[in-house]
C-alpha cells in the first residue's frame, strides 16, 4: 500500500490534508518560510501518532511534527522538497488530569497553552507558562521549543515547569514518561532531552507539569531610570527585597514607550512630562499570597528606598487592577507598534544580567558606527537576561533596502552577544533561522555532541530535518 | 609507554595512588562495595581530566569518577577486576566566581558542598543545595547524581540549580559549557544529560550554579497530626498559605521521633504527653524576605487555622534560632539513632503526594502479612514526595538473618512503589545498587534510549561501567 492509502487507514481520510486544505500548515506564522509536503496527518491519539511515524519510517519520509504554528524560527514548516508528511498534533487537545494534591496538570500536546493555564485556574492553581501568543501555540510547540515568556524570572522556562513526558519515538514507539513526581533519579534525563529539540529526535503527545497556587494579590508599577546601570542595581533589589514574589521585571527603552504612546491614541505615558524624559523604563510585578494591602506595603517599601538613593526617578505604581492592565498593556503593545512603524530586524538574545548594560551600549556603537542612524528597539525580560534587540532602519530611510542587510546586522549583533557571554537564542530556539547560526558561536565538541544524540535517537535522519542542526553535517 | 606511567607524567607520580594509598577508594562510604583498580589518579585541571581520560581511551582501561566518595548506590566504587582507573576530583577545589549581579557561582566540581554553600554566603547569598553528607560530598558528585536534600521543595533538585557545566567527554574532550544564562535555546539540553549520568557518559569538572537571596528570617515549627492524610492536608495549606516561602516539610514517623529521643539523651520530644501519642510529625519550616515578626504572624495564622479545623493536633514553634536548631537537630538525628538500633533494609523511594498515605498503609500491611512483626522507619520530604521508607527486624529477632530476606523486602516495596506510579530511587541514584532493579520498572523503550545514548556519548564503554545500566546490555 502507498503511503498516502496507509496513513489513511490511519487516522481516517478526512484527516490526511493535501492541496488547498494543506495550505495553511506550510507556511510560518511570520511569513518567512514556505515549504511543500506530501500531506499533512492529524493523529488523534498517541497511538495513531506512533502508527503514522512508523509508516513514514518504512516509506522513508521525512516527518514535520506541529503545534500551533506559531513558532518565530521556522521549525514547524517543512522544506521545498515536497516529500515530507507533517504531522499535526492539535487532534490531541485532551485535559488528562488534574490533580490538586501533587499539583500537577496532564494534557496533550495539542492543547493550547491557554487551555492549560484556563484548567489550572478552574482548579484554583496556577500554570505560569504566559507568552503573547498563547491563545493559539500549542503546550507540544512550548516542550519543543523549551518556550520562555513573561514569567521566567520566578517560574522558570518551559523545561522547568515539567515533570514527565509522553513521547513517540523516531521509530515510532510510545515512551510513557507521564511521571508527576517531583524527585525521580533513575537514569539518564530523556524528559530534558526531547524538550527544546524542536521536534527533531521524536515527538513530544502529551506531557504532565507543575502547578502552583494562585497568588492572592499582584502589584505592579511602571519605572523610570536615569541609566540601565539603575536598572539593573533595581532588579538586585527587587530580587533581595521580594524574593520569590518577584514574578515580573520587564526592560523598556524611552523609544519603545514612545512608539506605543504615538502609535495608540488610547496609550497615555504613564509618566508626566518630567518621567517622560528617561532613557529605560521597567514593568515590575510582585505577587503575593498574603493579601492586596500587604503586597503594596513590600512594593512601598522596596520602592520607596530605591527612590530615596536615587536609583529610581519616578514611579507610577497602579492602584487597581485596570491600572495594572494597563500598564501591562503598554509593554505588550511594543512589538504591535512596532509592526505598524516597519519592519525590523529583531534579535532574541540573552546576556549575563551583570553585563547587559555594557552589551547594549556597545552593541549601540557598533551598529552606529556601521549603520549610522539605525534605532534601537531595545526590551525584554531583564529579569532573566533576556533582550529582544531589534534594529529599525534609519528614519526616512529606504526600509527594503536595509532589510538586506540582515546578514550583516546579525553577524553584528551576533558576534557581540556571544563575546559578552550570552546566547544568541534566547527563548525562540534555533529552527531553520538559526541553524547555520550555531556553528559560528558553538563549539565543535558541543556540536559533535549534538550529533550523535541525532544520530542515536534519530536513526532514519528523518525527523525534523533541517532543523536545529545541518542535515548536511549528520 | 605503559598506562601508569603515562597517567604520573600527566598529573605527577605523587597523584598517581596505588597499594594501602589507594584503598580508601576502593570502598564506598557504607562500606557495601569493595573494589579494585590499577589506580587512583587525582588530576588538579581540567586539561590533566582530559589527558587522563585520552590515555585511559588509549589503553582501554575503564574510569571510575569519584567525588567525596559519600554516594549511597555504589555508584564511585570501581567492581573488582582491578583494571579500573579511578579518577578523584578533589583537587579540582576551587571556586572559580561568584557574580552578584546574575547571582550565580562558578565551581570547580571537587569543592565540597559546604565550601560552596560557605561562598555564597560570604556574598549574601544562598545556595540552597542542603543534604547530610554536606561536609564531605563534592559538588561533583551531586552533580553526577542529581543530589536531592532537604530544600528540594522551594529550590529544586541540584538539576535545577545547574546552568551551566564544564565536562571532559568520554572521547577526552572539554565541552567549555560553563554558561549562567538564565534563557539559552541552541540546542539540544547536554547539561541535563550528563546531570544525574552518574559518571556514565562523561566526566563534570565545574558547574555554573544558581544562589538566591539569603532569607531575612525563618520560622520552624514541629507539629502533630493524627494521620497521614491530616499531613498531607497541612502540606497543601502550607503551599497556598505561604507559596514560595514553604522551605521545607518534612514527615516523621511516631517511631522515629521516639527512637531519637531514646537513643539520645540530649533530645527531647518537643511535645507534652498527648502530643507524644501521635503516629505522625512533621517539621515545617518557612523562609521570609522581611523580618521575624512578618514569618511569625504568616506562620500563627495558616498553622493556627489548621488547629482550628482539626488537621494539627498540637504544634510547636521554635521561638529562637536555638530552639528551631533543636527541633532540625531531632530530624537530622533519625538515621544516627537508626544505625544505633541496628542495621535495617532502606528504600530511597519518592510517591506522588495524592498516593502517599495509601502507599504507606498497604505497604505497612503487606510488609506485615509477608514477614510478621517488622518495624517501619518511615521519614522524609514529604513536600517533594520522598519517603525514607526503611524496613527493620522485627524487635528482638535475629537482625542477620532479616538481612538476608533484603531481596524480597526490596521487591515487595519496589512492586508497591512502581504500582502506585512513584520511583525507586528518588534522590540518591541508580550505581551499583538498583542497576539490576530498573529493568523491572522501566519499559524497554526507556532501557533501549538510555542504551542508545550511553552507546552514542561513551562509545568505547569505559564510563564508570557496571553504573546505570548493565554492562551485559550494552
Amino acid at each position: 500500500m502507498n503511503l498516502l492509502a496507509t496513513l489513511q487507514d490511519i487516522v481516517g481520510a478526512d484527516h490526511v490534508l493535501t492541496g488547498a486544505a494543506a495550505q495553511p500548515y506550510l507556511t510560518d506564522w511570520r511569513g518567512r518560510y514556505t515549504g511543500q509536503a506530501l500531506a499533512v496527518v492529524r493523529p488523534a491519539s498517541v497511538e495513531q501518532v506512533a502508527q503514522v511515524v512508523r509508516t513514514c519510517v518504512e516509506h522513508q519520509a521525512p516527518m514535520v511534527p506541529q503545534g500551533g504554528n506559531t513558532g518565530l524560527c521556522g521549525g514547524a514548516t517543512p522544506d521545498g522538497q515536497g516529500n515530507s508528511v507533517v504531522i499535526a498534533l492539535a487532534r490531541l487537545n485532551r485535559v488528562l488530569q488534574v490533580d490538586t494534591a501533587d499539583d500537577t496538570i496532564t494534557v496533550q500536546a495539542g492543547c493550547t497553552l491557554r487551555e492549560v493555564q484556563q484548567a489550572a485556574i478552574e482548579a484554583d492553581r496556577l500554570f505560569p507558562l504566559s507568552l503573547a501568543a498563547e491563545g493559539s501555540c500549542t503546550i507540544g510547540g512550548n516542550l519543543a521549543t523549551n518556550a520562555g515568556g513573561t514569567q521566567v524570572l520566578r517560574y522558570g522556562n518551559t523545561r522547568d515547569l515539567t515533570l514527565g513526558l509522553e513521547v513517540v519515538t523516531a521509530d515510532g514507539e510510545i515512551w510513557h514518561g507521564l511521571r508527576g513526581l517531583r524527585k525521580d533519579n533513575t537514569g539518564y534525563d530523556l524528559r530534558d532531552l526531547y524538550i527544546g529539540s524542536e521536534g527533531t529526535l521524536g515527538i513530544i503527545t502529551a506531557a504532565t507539569l507543575k502547578l502552583y497556587p494562585q497568588p492572592v494579590a499582584k502589584c505592579t508599577a511602571m519605572l523610570a531610570f536615569n541609566d540601565m546601570p539603575a536598572a539593573v542595581r533595581m532588579l538586585a533589589r527587587a530580587r533581595k527585597g521580594f524574593g520569590a514574589a518577584l514574578t515580573g521585571f520587564e526592560l523598556i527603552s524611552h523609544y519603545c514607550l514612545d512608539s506605543v504612546t504615538l502609535q495608540f491614541d488610547q496609550q497615555k505615558w504613564p509618566f508626566d512630562v518630567s518621567g517622560r524624559q528617561c532613557p529605560w523604563y521597567a514593568l515590575l510585578e510582585i505577587s503575593d499570597s498574603e493579601s492586596a494591602d500587604h503586597a503594596r506595603e513590600r512594593f512601598e517599601a522596596v520602592v520607596g528606598q530605591a527612590i530615596e538613593d536615587g536609583d529610581v526617578v519616578d514611579a507610577v505604581i497602579a492602584a487597581s487592577i485596570a491600572q495594572s492592565n494597563e500598564l501591562w498593556h503598554l509593554r505588550e503593545s511594543i512589538p504591535l507598534a512596532e509592526k505598524q512603524m516597519g519592519k525590523n530586524i529583531k534579535h532574541d538574545v540573552s546576556i549575563p544580567v551583570s553585563r547587559m548594560a555594557d552589551f547594549v551600549e556597545q552593541t549601540n556603537a557598533q551598529l552606529q558606527a556601521a549603520f549610522a542612524g539605525v534605532r534601537h528597539i531595545v526590551f525584554g525580560h531583564l529579569g532573566d537576561g533576556n533582550l529582544h534587540y531589534n534594529v529599525a532602519a534609519p528614519a526616512g530611510s529606504d526600509e527594503t533596502a536595509f532589510l538586506q542587510l540582515q546578514p550583516q546586522v546579525y553577524r553584528l549583533v551576533h558576534d557581540s552577544v556571544h563575546a559578552f557571554g550570552g546566547s544568541i537564542s534566547a527563548e525562540h530556539g534555533v529552527g531553520q533561522l538559526k541553524k547555520d547560526l550555531l556553528p559560528l558561536y558553538k563549539s565543535e565538541v558541543e556540536l559533535a555532541l549534538m550529533r550523535k544524540i541525532k544520530r542515536a535517537l534519530d536513526p532514519h535522519i528523518l525527523m525534523n530535518p533541517g532543523k536545529v542542526i545541518n542535515s548536511a553535517d549528520i
